[in-house]
């Protein structure tokens, strides 16, 4: 944690900036010192890097906590009754007599105001600017990515030892979400589907119905969020419950192929379209092309993380890349699959962090 | 619901607008018809209200779950490969010949766009026009707030069943969340400070450490959302662990003293000023006025619901209205208190949805 200051003022020259003024949670805790559990820095809007100290701009909601938890960062005094953030931003750049700022995100009107009041100022506002900057892991992230696969393994397989017919699919989420926070998770949900639901599970975020109870021959499709120390982890079975049909059997094969063929092509090197391509190619031989609607791979680590695979992506993998792999088909009035792992790109190819097995059985 | 069609309609033609582009849920759950459970709608970008259907705009992720499950839409046809969702919007709107086209809000890619391609086009963007739509509650969603109530009741008295010396508020946090799911909610989170963390609960949605374990005289402060059929369920309670400091007893009795004071003064034509002005001039006197730096009110339904009362509010109470009251105060060294039920304000007053003892005990 101690040498990321230094890489950032490092990379703040040779970019020619002075200042880099972050206000995305992940970009934030990436650089703050010492913010351990992570979840010891508050909701903050803004933390501008450049300086010896991270200069924190907490608001009124947070100023004590933000004084009396964060070390190593010098705290604006913004209690009830100080002047407001936004004023305090533009007298502290122009005090630290900062011209050439970057930024991840800046609210619409505090961007008016700085291009109104403060005209020398030359900004740059670049959404990928903290994503690039924390994309390849260090060896202790990949540490934390192992063990937020390993409590996603824990949850996977609570998930489906709660899986049986009769049981809902909030019952399932409940069971593997308890697991994930018993194992050390700050944060867990599942998101289960079951049955002819599992056909519009266009991503990840969205169910239609979670009290749809199991029955035999459903499709049960499980994914899931978690975080330990602030580490995104991830994973997604899809299984047929008891005895179901080959066309829906041939669901579940499929993307596991198409999982297989896609990461084995995964290496330093490999560009996304590449890596796309070889996913659709494999769903467009089975006239599956227009039911996978999504991206093949997100970044993992603090939030927002560099590379994808995806149709809209142009990305090259590079060693020390943390990513998912998660090719999906979704066919109305059949069912849909997912199968999805964390790995790690290595010199040669990939490391695989998800270790539940491919397919998961329910109880009968 | 049959009738919000219509009333938007007449809003649009009094206010002289053609169509309504909503990209907020909230305000796309209020419009839809038939979105019962109101999980039923996916995450869509865009809906355009103004015709006899609302026109949805779902992108490839959820194009077939919405063909096949938003009977009386529009759905616009956006399968893999068809083009892209707001190259359609454009064309939508110049095929329907609007041209004064308001917004709750738009994302700036589109906005750059619609002014480049569409001159013609009159657009207003007002983040606060659909939370307005939907302010004075139907009796019908008074009957879901309150349900949404009567469940957080509930996860309030699992929550402090669960609490005794030597539980974590996380394990605390587990108890509540799985009552309120067993009861119904779709969603539900508690937020839960134990000891000195309660001095940094400026808002409720973060907590410092929720591994801190309960010992005999701290302070407990147990916050919660949940949505029943989408409407927010709320309320917080702050306790004591067996016997505790008069100074933190002072904490629990003020907050609840500024609560009965500004409820009793909420009623049709009182002003936002007037009653935050109540809870600060009670704090203020026991020079506690710096440790209060949040709202008192925020509406509920749907989300993002009006009317706020705060020190950046001006509004005025309505019959109708339902809102929060929840005032606080938070010492950096002694700790924190917060008191919130839900209301609703009615010809003469206002009625409280929320029924939970004011002083709920732990175990000891």
């Amino acid at each position: 944690m101690s040498l990321r200051l230094p890489r950032l003022r490092a990379t703040l020259d040779h970019q020619g900036f002075d200042a880099y003024l972050a206000t995305q949670r992940p970009n934030q805790l990436y650089l703050i010192p010492a913010a351990e559990p992570v979840s010891a820095l508050p909701p903050v809007p803004f933390i501008l890097f450049g300086a010896a100290q991270p200069l924190v701009f907490p608001g009124p909601a947070f100023y004590y906590a933000c004084r009396d938890q964060l070390p190593g960062c010098e705290i604006v005094k913004t209690e009830v009754g100080d002047p407001d953030v936004r004023d305090q931003i533009i007298a502290q750049l122009a005090r630290r007599g900062v011209r050439r700022l970057v930024s991840d995100t800046l609210p619409g009107d505090l961007l008016d105001r700085l291009r109104a009041e403060v005209p020398s100022l030359e900004l740059t506002v670049d959404p990928l600017w903290g994503a690039k900057l924390r994309r390849i892991k260090e060896l202790g992230e990949i540490a934390l990515l192992r063990e937020s696969a390993r409590i996603s393994d824990l949850g996977m397989a609570a998930a489906f030892a709660a899986a049986r017919p009769g049981v809902s699919g909030r019952e399932i989420a409940a069971a593997g979400t308890a697991a994930m926070l018993a194992a050390g998770a700050e944060e867990a949900s599942l998101q289960v589907a079951v049955g002819g639901a599992t056909a519009y599970m266009g991503t990840g975020n969205w169910v239609f119905d979670p009290r749809h109870v199991l029955r035999p021959g459903d499709l049960l499709l499980v994914d899931m969020a978690l975080l330990y120390h602030g580490y995104l982890g991830d994973q997604t079975r899809t299984a047929l419950v008891g005895q179901g049909t080959p066309e829906r059997r041939a669901l579940i094969d499929t993307v596991q192929a198409a999982y297989r063929a896609t990461r084995d092509a995964m290496r330093p090197g490999a560009t996304s379209a590449d890596l796309y391509a070889i996913t659709v190619d494999l769903l467009a031989a089975k006239g599956w092309r227009q039911y996978f609607p999504h991206h093949i791979s997100h970044g993992l680590g603090l939030g927002g993380d560099l590379p994808r695979v995806a149709l809209d992506a142009d990305d090259t993998l590079q060693e020390g890349d943390a990513l998912s792999c998660e090719p999906g088909v979704y066919i109305p009035g059949v069912g849909g699959a997912r199968f999805e792992n964390m790995l790690v790109v290595t010199a040669t190819g990939v490391e695989e962090l998800t270790h539940s097995p491919a397919d998961p059985q329910t109880a009968n």
